[in-house]
């Protein structure tokens, strides 16, 4: 599964190290065994977190911490790293234990997302804060140029109006597609169909309500 | 209430702002009205964690992200933040609305601490990410000093005993003092003495285990 070509990867971040042990160390999991990945993540959340926090209060001057704390949140969460991850194909050079390469370790979010923390205290540690807040800055270029004030904290079938009217696009349709089991028990299908996605996105969940609100973030996965 | 002396409180820290205004918008609270603190406060947290990150990595070379983490949360939590404000005199300075200061608000641990975090920040924009870090190594250069892994994710009772088994003191001595209200709705009352203090400290909580680590953790934040 280890891809052989880290010159690859080095591209994808766009930092080439010095110290290639650093990237050796970043890329190795916990499962692989002896030395692993873990303090590297823990240096690297910190100075994504510093990075970010610094980015967003000198190109948001007007908004205020209520604001600025969950947009922060938003750029730095697991979801948003595993995303990152997913773009540098960063899966097929960790190196797992063998119990996480059978369960497909490699595509779970959370092994991904720290594993991106881990490569960002490695490019730290191997040429200082401006190197990494560099690098980050330009991982996060679109992201940075898109988020909005506000927006993060409410809920994915709000967000999903507001950017698509800002587009001036039509709203979503929701659906009930299907409802299944007992009164107490029941599993809603919810279907959503958006302007300029070929077909409706699915939600599943034990109401109507959140199942449009899962669609609704699949939705906005889409088009973000 | 405000101190018309800026330069005892910039004594205190250890650093004097280029910028003046910098320093007084770090120390004007939400309540005064105006302009406030909490975007340097929102700076300055990241700023803080870090410092205090970059400093564990590379003085426990050894010790795993496990023991790390409780030990920056250690470093950084407001109790901590509001100890330093403490001996920075820090409340003689804080800028609060009349509602805060008939409720003595500068006494509060969460002012303090926000205080805190926003001069951090005020730094950092003054004179960057150095002059900060070297400042803040100043700041908590005994609490990292003394630091170990390991012992910020023990209970109370226990950080405690060991505490006191390093310096070879006796084991605390827990008592029941009162037990008080219906079977389902106790309130118990347990004293610790610890040689050393000079008289007993009194934990309160709803069973005599809460009660006796209650009672540890006011000891420890005398003895450590």
């Amino acid at each position: 599964m280890i891809s052989s070509n880290p010159e690859r990867l080095q591209r994808a971040i766009g930092y080439t190290f010095k110290d290639d042990s650093l990237l050796h160390l970043a890329l190795t999991h916990r499962s692989a065994g002896g030395v692993h990945n873990e303090r590297l993540e823990f240096l690297g959340d910190a100075v994504l977190s510093w990075v970010i926090a610094d980015e967003l209060y000198h190109r948001f001057p007007d908004v205020s911490e209520g604001d600025l704390s969950p947009m922060r949140s938003t750029l730095v969460k697991g979801k948003t790293l595993a995303e990152l991850a997913r773009s540098f194909e960063l899966g097929e050079y960790i190196k797992l234990g063998p119990g996480e390469l059978k369960s497909g370790g490699f595509r779970r979010e959370s092994i991904l997302a720290d594993a991106v923390e881990a490569i960002i205290g490695a490019v730290y540690l191997d040429s200082g804060n401006d190197s990494a807040k560099e690098m980050l800055l330009r991982w996060y270029k679109d992201r940075l140029n898109t988020i909005e004030p506000g927006l993060s904290q409410k809920d994915p079938k709000t967000r999903l109006q507001e950017i698509l009217q800002s587009r001036k696009q039509a709203l979503p349709d929701y659906q009930v597609v299907e409802i299944k089991g007992e009164a107490h028990n029941q599993q809603f299908t919810v279907s959503c169909s958006v302007e300029g996605l070929e077909k409706p996105i699915i939600g599943i969940s034990t109401s109507r309500r959140k199942a449009e609100q899962v669609a609704a973030e699949l939705v906005l996965e889409r088009l973000v």
